[in-house]
């Protein structure tokens, strides 16, 4: 029986001001999952993972998205899901969709691979909605097409691929700490002053242009969210140290991925991305968090067959 | 002495939900100033409008915006400026943006052509802001630089071209009625609900995104204007009607333009256009208002010197 090996990619959820609406792909942290058919049912496999996967079918956001591809194709076969966990799951940089990705993929592919990667979206959201306890698109979109996605509406999916910027350079952040996703959603305004409101909507749109154009100058502009960053920082030990620092050592701007804890900050040159780096893990250690990292850039494939 | 023709667009400013971000020149209707060099001071004549221009110099906007950039150049010598209004003043189509934008470019060209039209757009949003009693640049910056910008910021001026859209027809209907840009800015709400606020950011990032990549079917989605647009269409009479009317004619979206009472709706087809056109006007005569329509498209160019 053919396996089949997927990836699918860590993404940054707002990108900053973007709030609910933007979302951007990232290499070189991401599930893998191997897959193959079985006859009926669907099984669930954690391939050495130091974090918690949950192995119940239907907890799992892997094999969650994986059903629903089975259902929208009307295929009554089954499936087995090795997971590789290759992304810490609640960091904020989109753990469960990266799984829900690569879940919806893989059973495409096993089954005839009918549905387009746009079509696998609403798939992977609904599976990543059980985990999240939200209907969001701003992870999933990205991490099964690449590069910048907008997500305009929900219900109904309104996805549009924005592109890529060559040169920049992520600098990431992981500090050892937990927020918990409905935290993060308690803590959200329900009003925004008019003011606000303006400038966040200028600077989201700035950096869709700047990703539209692949243009690093506008986005170093913009990346400065006015709204949601000021109540989900509090959540963050450590934040401003962390942000003070990283604009020292030279980012064009820091903000938080998706809804924290992971930091993200921007440049467009990898001797500044590293002095960043130290900058930024010797904030939170100040702080008594420790802190992974990683310099990246922006994934443009998104979730991918490899070669086995 | 040589005598220079300078034409600047009309503009249609938030472009539905950018409200103060977006701008977009339009072609067919703008403001015509004839200039020349005099020894000192600034004088103002009208040519045959049907509009009251004012013609006290430091109430006209071509000649407040004038007598900054010879400000800016440390230039002593004098303008004479002959404005022939073609868009009627006070109409949300950007016409006193138009008439500063021509008499900003004017004294430049006529003074050695030293400033870039990124330059001009802000001695031109100074000389608006006298009469507009606001300082915002989503006329000027499109009316200067063509196709559609974002401003990100007034102090300090931030301004991004992002482009235009091939496709694009635009129906324009002018109803005669008086909407004070004062009146238009004390209705506005002073807190947005953060659901809007994300639906309006949406809405705005793609009409950026369909700008930069000259893309009509993304534009034609996201026409709609959550948080101002309720409040200020109610300064309009008729403004349900002929929105309705529209869209049952094939309008793909209708806003209203600026602060209004101009509306304008989109279509690519020309064949639709006519029908909108017929459409709208008919709107407004069911509620007893008379109107002035055309069809258009984008002004790519924006500001530019006229053939003798």
């Amino acid at each position: 029986m053919e396996i089949i090996k997927v990836f699918s990619p860590a993404t940054i959820g707002n990108i900053g001001p973007g709030f609910d609406v933007l979302g951007l792909a990232i290499k070189g942290l991401g599930d893998v999952v191997e897959a193959r058919k079985i006859s009926s049912g669907i099984v669930v496999k954690a391939n050495g993972s130091k974090w918690n996967v949950p192995l119940n079918s239907r907890e799992n956001t892997a094999s969650i998205a994986a059903q629903h591809v089975l259902d929208i194709l009307g295929e009554k076969g089954g499936i087995e899901i090795t997971l590789t966990k290759g992304l810490p799951i609640g960091s904020g940089l989109g753990s469960s969709a990266a799984s829900a990705a690569a879940g919806a993929f893989a059973a495409n592919y096993l089954y005839g691979n009918r549905l387009s990667k746009e079509e696998l979206i609403l798939p992977a959201t609904k599976a990543e909605a059980v985990v999240s306890g939200g209907f969001f698109a701003d992870n999933t979109a990205p991490a099964l097409l690449g590069g910048a996605t907008l997500t305009r509406s929900c219900e109904p999916l309104d996805v549009t691929r924005i592109g890529s910027i060559d040169a920049l350079k992520l600098v990431i952040v992981i500090p050892d700490l937990v927020v918990l996703t409905k935290d993060a959603r308690a803590i959200l305004p329900k009003f925004v002053n008019l003011h606000n409101f303006v400038m966040n909507m200028a600077n989201t749109a700035l950096i869709t242009a700047a990703f539209s154009k692949n243009d690093y100058g506008l986005f170093s502009r913009c990346l400065n969210d006015a709204i949601i960053e000021p109540v989900r920082s509090t959540l963050i030990r450590g934040y401003h140290t962390v942000r003070d620092k990283a604009l020292e050592a030279g980012a064009d701007g820091m903000a938080i991925s998706g809804s924290g804890p992971t930091l993200f900050a921007i440049t467009n040159s990898m001797e500044k991305a590293k002095a960043i780096q130290k900058a930024m893990v010797q904030g939170f250690k100040e702080n008594d968090v420790h802190a992974e990292s990683h310099i990246t850039e922006v994934d443009r494939e998104g979730t991918r067959l490899l070669p086995k």
